[in-house]
């Protein structure tokens, strides 16, 4: 699909994610160059929902001194969702459309995760050209290699496990860090490899309690007195829990929420430390973007700009190895990435001993 | 009291502090200039109470490189104590009483909080010369002006709550953090000072949470949708529990957590706000020491080898205003120092509009 | 001096310190809340001296956000000197006490450090009243017992030895970090000792260049094959240049800038390492302000507002021991505070074993 | 080729990156896993050079704890060559041939950069295997996506920009930065689009003083007062030395130092502000690595042991997109990878209007 593009709408959906400054800065003095003009619908979808008065013009100006900046100055939402909105769930995509026509926008770009992407797919139906620059921290868009935000999300843990390392160093202690990544352990995986853990348990690989513990006593037995278990928000153990994490991706996602207090009760009695659960949280989307993610983050808004330049639309943007480029926003969705076992990842932790209990 | 001393003993009681090593470090190398042989004991009491074997030598090899490092290369401990020691809570003192003569040892330093301070007024009475360094993150003690770790503490709350600031702005949210501190409010305040917190509760000063929800509404009036609340792990609503707390210094302790959580359940309804409850738990206690505190902590070392070179003991290092000094021990002990209504932060925080609950 | 004051005019004067953000906003939201007007002078005084334009008004939505930020949303500006100004040293003070005159201000704020001070006194004496905040991250003003902006340089430059410890750890070297401080000595001793260095040089103590190289080469004979020199900006080898900046503080400042490259030259011949320079140079005043000058900032900004409100004039805000208070503006100016050989820290360094040179 | 391995060597040749202990810690806990015995050769190559008492043992005990740390723990060494030793240039490779030969080391493991892997490529023709895994912060080998350190060293000068972006705009200043890269522009092209840098200029694309003066003076004009530049230690303006450089790779390599003092005088007088040049040097390398340098230097040293099982010899690690795979030495080694015109990130750079002054 090609189409002549004069004017832009720019939103980012979802939860926040370090970087979205970087993309916003990038399209905007792109498109800025290239005689397209941007306005950004503020939070999310709500802006395009509610009225024609919270589609905010943005320029070089409005961008400028943005780009070490958490959040988005746009803001943010989790809720608004044009074809469910609102405590009824009332379908508001004809006024999303109008509103859009009304005010000559050509392209919307959603920057978004795999919801919002939905999102664009349905008013792609609709009549609406749609451009779509991937954003999670959880790193689980199968079309792209990695995504803005994730890097953060990883160095935040990374710096917490280290600080709990000392302090469980200096007692007997197992510490036990809850990280973000919903229904995919690559936060665990790649902050507990960073971190140095002793054990990463993974929403992907329910764990074996016995496993974890007997690790934690062959360190007592070598003289270690302290471990570090680093574990994603959507792990759990084998049985139950399990069973419906399995069903998860389909039908009912399982509540995320107390994966480290759940096996830090699994794990008393079964060892005889004091065990220690830190819950990380918002501090692993919230502060300033790191390095790699403001460039990651510039690369994408720039090429979100190339796409309107050259009329692509009905595309997503995509890292491929070392190259930013397009894929068709069909693809794009619904494809998640997880972790499997024989990932390289996987096969680096087992061969330098980390216990991942399953 | 005066007394030659030749071989000191040290030890980290309590929970672990940033810089307990730059103490360690300090200490070892002017004792070793001095002529002044050190051994630590182990975990704390932990060494003295169990065997000679967990006595270990301290030289200037043994400490070099640790400044940086958080936690004691000592190991630390909350329970070992030589009055009430083990499930049963045995009397074991005079087994260390004995241990210390047996290994030569000239004196007892301590670097702990309130409980080790009196640990060793009682190992005072049974002859053991003793010298104190004090430690505590939570900046409670009333001999000293400041202790080494708070600042450490306070600087890693400040990033957090910068870093919830930026996700909390990108939504409409209210963000609550919770601090150490245990029963003194000096991390919260200054936390919350230095974070730019909207509202901060102390466990000083049971808060009325009406004033809490109407300060966050009068920002939303102000189309400021987003609010950052600052809260001591002690601090408690006006009421039942507030009363709890007022006896807790004296009598039976009331058991701290869960003060976030609960302040989270009060706001609900209250607020138009989601509300995302941020537990920071021990990595106030991880990671290197900042600046101050390395300095601090060396400061604190140097003196307290002075204090055995002198053969001053029955003395705890204090800092009063930019000058390391010595108070008596007794003195020292069981005197906390809390905030009050009239102290500057409080006034400093009232002054620049921050509500504190009461 | 007591006046009445409905308007103030804030500047800030002199190089930028991080912490001048967390002053403007305590000052403008307490004078906002006590019904005082707030304009602040852009570029230190050269708004004053340029424009009734160049003074805007501040209010608390100008100062929202601005804590974590280091510079000034003012301006600084280290030229501008009403009595001396622009290419041919103009005195245009007159146009200065004119536009106040014009603009209804009460009293004229000054944040800044010796000179400005002195520039304030000068201009008291022309009927304008002044109060002051003093700033400089040299730490070397003997009215207050710290300064906002000092711990920040601090930090950043013992962070800074942390990471050239690593390399010169793994090749065999000496690394020279050269810091800032002017003529004090204050950064390179809080930073040397933080940081951990085996050679602190200070401007205070012109450096035997023999010591120094015995100490590298007595840490080699121990089989350690690696040293970390910290030297302050001002610090000079004994003799000649010595000489010179001893006159320095009252006649001819010697220029700044080379010592670090000084000390290199001197080394080359007498040690057997591959010696490496690093000037930390303006990284030092950079960035987000640290927590302990977010706060100090911030607590001198609401005494410089109550100082307003109680119509104290002719006072300079200072920090005496935990108490924020204000002194008599002629007493604080010309009193700068240096390293003496017998304080504190000084001591301190000597006790752990680092070689001061002299 | 293939080989059965029973005992490696390893060595850090050249100078030191962040993310080299990650590698000798991966490297031994995955080898003492799988059976094979490995020494480490202190100081790169002087250990083999000097004596077998200069080859230590390395089992997990020894690589404990070290992942978060910078440097090395077996040295580096920039000058240790066994083709070329000592103030003489002696050829002493027989010796090293040797002593590998008496110490029953079936291959020898090289973690270092180009000048390391041609001394490894000499050393098989006399017979040794050689594994290589690449090693530089300028991440110029052509043979590997990307080495560790690279992410470590972009990540440091990106805060040192942001630090110097505050302190520039409260002045009317440009800011130069100088970072490292040697020939290479990588670290400045994504250290300078990550900061935020109105200029970059690179090693590659000698710059024309008129285009740099030229993007400051509009950025005056549009009311911007300052201007951030980075500059690769390796850039030199068109003309004269540019050839040089272009030379460079082939011949004599020009000396490298002084890019950002150069830029400064060419500007001086072709713009209105101050100008202040901050050199990063040795910032880059030291500290701890970043969370994506222990992660891939992990993944790294795995891979190299893995190698060993196999017996896979002559060949270098190296990451293609997002796995971890080998190459043969002879194709790894004199192939740099240098920034082009047409590359993505100088793509990116342009589109969003940074000058790059050619």
């Amino acid at each position: 699909m090609t189409h002549r593009i004069r004017k832009a709408c720019i939103l980012t959906g979802g939860g926040d994610a370090p970087g979205l400054n970087a993309v916003l800065r990038a399209f905007v003095k792109t498109c800025e160059h290239e005689g397209i003009a941007v306005v950004g619908s503020e939070d999310g979808f709500e802006g395009l929902i509610q009225s024609s008065r919270r589609l905010v013009s943005l320029t070089s100006k409005e961008v400028r001194g943005i780009l070490p900046k958490g959040g988005s100055i746009l803001g943010c939402s989790n809720t608004a969702n044009p074809f469910h909105y609102g405590p009824e769930g009332k379908d508001v995509s004809q006024d999303v459309v109008t509103r859009i026509k009304d005010n000559d926008i050509d392209v919307l770009v959603l920057v978004g995760g795999d919801g919002t992407m939905n999102m664009g797919l349905q008013l792609q139906k609709l009549g609406i050209p749609i451009i779509g620059v991937p954003k999670t921290i959880d790193n689980d868009l199968g079309a792209t290699d990695i995504t803005f935000g994730f890097e953060t999300a990883v160095s935040t843990a990374t710096w917490a496990i280290d600080a709990l390392h000392s302090t469980a160093a200096a007692h007997v202690r197992v510490m036990i860090t809850e990280v973000m990544g919903r229904y995919a352990g690559w936060i665990a995986l790649s902050a507990g490899i960073a971190g140095g853990a002793d054990v990463i348990l993974l929403p992907e690989m329910p764990y074996d309690i016995e496993r974890v513990a007997r690790k934690i006593r062959q360190r007592s037995d070598q003289g270690i007195t302290f471990s570090v278990v680093v574990i994603g928000e959507g792990a759990h153990p084998k049985g139950g829990a399990a069973a419906e994490v399995a069903k998860g991706r389909e039908g009912h996602l399982p509540r995320l929420g107390g994966a480290g207090r759940e096996l830090e009760e699994a794990l008393e009695g079964k060892v005889n430390h004091e065990i220690r659960t830190t819950v990380l949280g918002h501090l692993q989307r919230g502060g300033s973007p790191c390095a790699f993610d403001r460039t990651l983050g510039t690369r994408f808004g720039v090429m979100a700009a190339k796409l309107c330049v050259e009329g692509l639309v009905g595309r997503m943007v995509a890292l491929k190895s070392t190259k930013v480029t397009s894929v068709s926003l069909e693809d794009a969705v619904n494809h998640p990435k997880l972790v499997t076992a024989e990932c390289d990842l996987v096969a680096t932790a087992r061969a330098i001993g980390i216990e991942l209990g399953a």
